[in-house]
């Protein structure tokens, strides 16, 4: 099953729309291109919804929403969920201002978000209309650890069946889940959050992958998940002393873009719960 | 020629004014100092003029365009057209939006436009006042091959006569054409357009070797054409097995930074039609 | 001292908020990331204050200021000083145009600055009301040289005075002074200019060394200056002949990924005046 998923991204060539913020948005960019889709950036409200229709999937994130953004991610919205494309929401920040958070759950609440996809944090704080998130950073206390998977599959199963998304919460454990099913993903390095817009990566990524296969969101968001964790250990196991986080960047966009069906499927390390 | 139109580049270390989209700008500011030429960036109505005043040349690129980012270009683009400073038009996404092909077409009808640049389906666009983009990327329909080069040819000569820009249309064939000559360029990789903003970056660069060589725009252009193709096929060989689109970008741009004269004279492929 | 600052910046890692450009926004993240330090980015005036309120300090760069981000650089500087969160400000090319020139000293003298960071034109662009700013690179008849290097001195130190702010002059030597005491530091290589954003870069991890180490700002932003030559230094031996500014670019990040204490005591290269 990963391996065709993977194959119909590279096959179709999914067209996304990605409504982001500036500090990853080239990764982004590049990621997309990588995994086998094809980007595209539009963010003023007399743009977007054009854009959108041209499109087969949508990704936003709001990690530098602003005045002028925000109206432009409802508009696309709309417009993406009266096609039935696929959308993601990555609510970066959500928890840590009133502003993110707010239009966070407005967005969640208006469209028809097939993927939310956040840290523990972000997550919670959109799950519970409050929340304590350091920044755009998950918070220590709020770790997705052995002892605390468990609830973490049940909170995120609950949140899922109240929202209709497959819900992600990613951490050194991801969860992702719809109501009936979570998949818990060891794969993934610690080093990966030295690097900017991991997070953001995997967002864009997992648009491409939704919009690729649509039936089937749960297991192509899982997909998504997997892909861009074990690239980021084949990109680790390439570093050598003198590479740092920067190079690392560059490695797991490379090892995206170089990923065969078989290297994922080998390389997956989850269980269904 | 093309030794000496490289050389003015380093020599005189053009400034480039950029008004361009937030996707690919880091690149074009590298790339730009990879080739000798200097960057900024200002894109606030308020700010755009008077930096422009201190330029040499002006880069404009709609890729993410808005209600703020337009007015800038028309109001640096007019002060740039009285100053005689070359200006380059990359309407990315032309024919892909109302909005994006309206504010390209007034561009290029209300400044004097030295060079435009973009994918067959962009021009195309521009030219018809209609189109069928398929977002930011080329339509492979529209594909500029050996069967269709003679009539893309013939297309950017008129266009080039219409507007008095010199007109490109960069694909697996790049064609560079004035009134009178079309330079058919065949460097270049296909694993090109799996780097974001390639096209951004020959844009940027175009704009520096237009202000390093003013008397000679068509030759400037083409200059500029092969050494963006060139340098791909260079970084290309560079790769290795573990290599993707990520370390390809870094590459592409380490090649322009040490491209000298002669390379660039014996790596270039084109003939003159 | 050095290895405690540095230490200090590991240990704490401080949270900081950067308003900054879109050119180089990326880098600045995963700088901040590489020296232990936790980025987040909010620019919109209906965001930035409370993002203030969740961090250590506050990092503001005018490099593509517009109508919006000025007043959010403006509320979230007012905010973060009654905070006592230290604020480092980078007036990219002030004295190049009224509007970079009028904003960075407004800021200057509303906020309670803790550190300036600019280049020689900028600088004097700000001490005098007036300059002739090349862009936002500094003008080559204002280099910081061995000759002139005691004047730079007197300069800063007085300027240092007038503001109440550690003043930055960076270049070939960079001057890192406060009313009584100014380090001039050599680390650094001449490629580092063929980098875009390194200097944003010097500002964006001053920002992080002054959160960890508040009671010594001008150690704190001498380290950081020395950090980030040392650093060149280190990626510049690391070079092939193929590599070019782009490699340099992620070189530069692995290093100061990487470097500790030891090393960065060993290899820093400055006096005291």
């Amino acid at each position: 099953l990963l391996k065709r998923i993977l194959d119909n991204v590279r096959k179709t060539t999914p067209l996304i729309h990605n409504i982001t913020n500036y500090v990853t948005v080239n990764d982004c960019a590049n990621v997309l291109l990588a995994c086998g889709a094809s980007p595209v950036m539009a963010d003023d409200p007399d743009d977007a919804e054009e854009i959108t229709a041209i499109c087969g999937g949508l990704n936003l994130n709001i990690g530098t929403l602003n005045a002028r953004t925000i109206p432009a991610m409802f508009a696309a919205g709309r417009l993406a969920a009266k096609l039935h494309h696929p959308i993601v929401l990555d609510p970066v920040g959500a928890g840590a201002s009133s502003r993110r958070t707010e239009t966070a759950a407005g967005l969640l609440e208006t469209l028809d978000i097939t993927a939310l996809r956040g840290n523990i944090s972000e997550i919670k704080a959109l799950a519970a209309g409050s929340g304590s998130t350091k920044g755009v950073d998950a918070d220590a206390a709020d770790a997705v650890t052995e002892e605390t998977l468990s609830q973490t599959v049940d909170f995120a199963k609950r949140f899922a069946a109240e929202t209709g998304a497959v819900i992600f919460i990613t951490g050194a454990i991801d969860v992702v889940a719809d109501t009936g099913q979570a998949y818990c993903i060891y794969n993934g390095t610690p080093m990966m959050s030295k690097v900017t817009g991991t997070g953001c990566m995997l967002s864009a990524i997992t648009a491409a992958y939704l919009t690729a296969n649509p039936a089937i969101p749960l297991a192509a968001s899982a997909a998504a998940t997997i892909n861009m964790g074990l690239c980021g250990e084949l990109a680790f196991a390439r570093l050598t002393e003198k590479d740092g986080n920067a190079t690392y960047r560059n490695y797991i966009i490379d090892e995206i873009c170089n990923l065969d069906g078989d290297t994922l499927v080998g390389g997956a390390r989850y269980e269904v719960r």
